[in-house]
């Protein structure tokens, strides 16, 4: 059965076919048997990863920090019945680059250590990543890859026949680190079927070529190459280039954050104000 | 003096730095000492720049088939007063890759033969071109720019400082032939440059890429490279194979396309009712 890889830059460059509303119910319809990979390698993704590989229990994603807050107040009041307290839920995210005041955690992996975050439910706000998560919601599945679990999410694409590769960009512009790992999907994907099994969309042709022009062999060649990127310079100039080298720590984990089914009551609360903005939970599987 | 080379792969992935009124202007301050270099591989800069080079006297493009016949109906006239008659103003363009019903060419490169253009007025409206073109019209200069006359291009671009490359695309979507040939543009500057001295954004990098690894080093091999793209398969579809072969003629024609100056007097009519939509003026410089 042929390999269908549709790649975007970032949420806005994917295009459905065509505008008129037939294609686009048709659109809809292709993405419910997708698989969805989502990209933001700095640092959001690299961070779930980091959080879920740490024990975090869940991770709840939101757009603004309006619903960053509500979702927290709302899991407080659930967990603390439990008798966790508010000590069991953390907020955590960035504004640019920076934490967000009067949250616990920034977007810095260092900082989701076992201690930190191992058992806890974790309400998570971004710039880029939240977005991205948005753009693919009528997907069946969604992925979320970094380098530091590259090898992980290949294993849990295996079998996928649509897979639709989100890059999130930085403040809507493409991003070179987002493109090099949708590439680095691609190649090993391009690897693991029949090449001529696989249909290309033209970005992830592009990012293909991008990733193997690289050519990146170990993880300081990584680490040099994220470094050329908007994203990347945007940390560096906030003195967090340390953050470029822990993205790069290629398979360092074995297991992939994934998005919980709706169904899924083992998330809590099952059903969250949705009136700010979209809520995702989030899973890791080992 | 560090040479800026900003490339976007569509006029979507244009951005300015940030939303605010200041840095809006700022980014049209800098866009006024910066040359842009529009690229439609497949067809429209093939297009221009063959007919440049049979020797046509002006190109007019405009977005609309309405604008193209009010600027053909105007120009009809003041050439009519020189003598010409109709016969001097072709009207040329495509929508889904063909001819426009009752207009004198389609896009095909090979329609444009010294017969059947030498000496004329042409008013040219393509799908995806124009928009190119009007997204850089804050830019001073602006070039026509295809693998046809890739040399050309560059000797043009060797005293710039500030270089945009604008990708047509296809229909609002990345087409992975305008990407490599922003790529090879990038590559040869940065062989006549020094690299220390040159400063990209991600997509010049990424594009760069893209065509580094797509190791072209033939016309057939080129012509290969731009068969998988979107823009080729739309061709490929329709019957116009040849078309991409044609494209791919790499520095075949000795010369650029570039926008008339708005003071250019030589340009008939000095002024066109923009009403519809903008018109650009174009002509050939060998």
């Amino acid at each position: 059965m042929p390999v269908t890889i549709t790649l975007a830059f970032t949420p806005e460059t994917l295009l459905a076919p065509s505008q008129d509303a037939a294609s686009t119910d048709a659109s809809v319809l292709a993405m419910e048997s997708t698989c969805a990979v989502m990209i933001d390698v700095l640092r959001a993704s690299s961070v779930m990863t980091t959080a879920g590989a740490a024990g975090v229990d869940r991770i709840y994603t939101t757009a603004s920090v309006d619903q960053a807050l509500a979702v927290a107040k709302e899991l407080r009041t659930s967990v603390s019945g439990q008798g966790d307290g508010a000590q069991g839920v953390l907020l955590c995210g960035e504004r640019n680059c920076e934490r967000i005041d009067g949250f616990d955690h920034g977007n810095s992996p260092a900082e989701y250590t076992s201690e930190s975050v191992s058992g806890k439910q974790m309400v998570m706000t971004t710039s880029n990543g939240t977005r991205a998560i948005e753009a693919v919601k009528h997907c069946d599945r969604l992925l979320i890859a970094s380098f530091l679990n590259l090898s992980s999410v290949l294993q849990r694409l295996a079998d996928e026949t649509s897979i639709l590769i989100m890059c999130a960009g930085t403040h809507r512009e493409i991003s070179r680190e987002d493109v090099l790992l949708g590439g680095a999907i691609v190649e090993r994907l391009l690897q693991s079927k029949s090449a001529s099994d696989v249909v290309l969309n033209d970005q992830a042709m592009i990012a293909h070529a991008a990733w193997c022009q690289a050519g990146v062999s170990s993880n300081a060649q990584l680490a040099d190459a994220l470094t050329h990127s908007i994203g990347a310079s945007n940390l560096i100039r906030l003195g967090m280039a340390a953050d470029v080298r822990r993205c790069a720590e290629l398979d360092s984990i074995s297991g992939v954050v994934m998005r919980c089914n709706e169904s899924d009551e083992t998330c809590l609360p099952v059903s969250l104000d949705a009136s700010l903005d979209p809520v995702s939970r989030f899973k890791f599987f080992s």
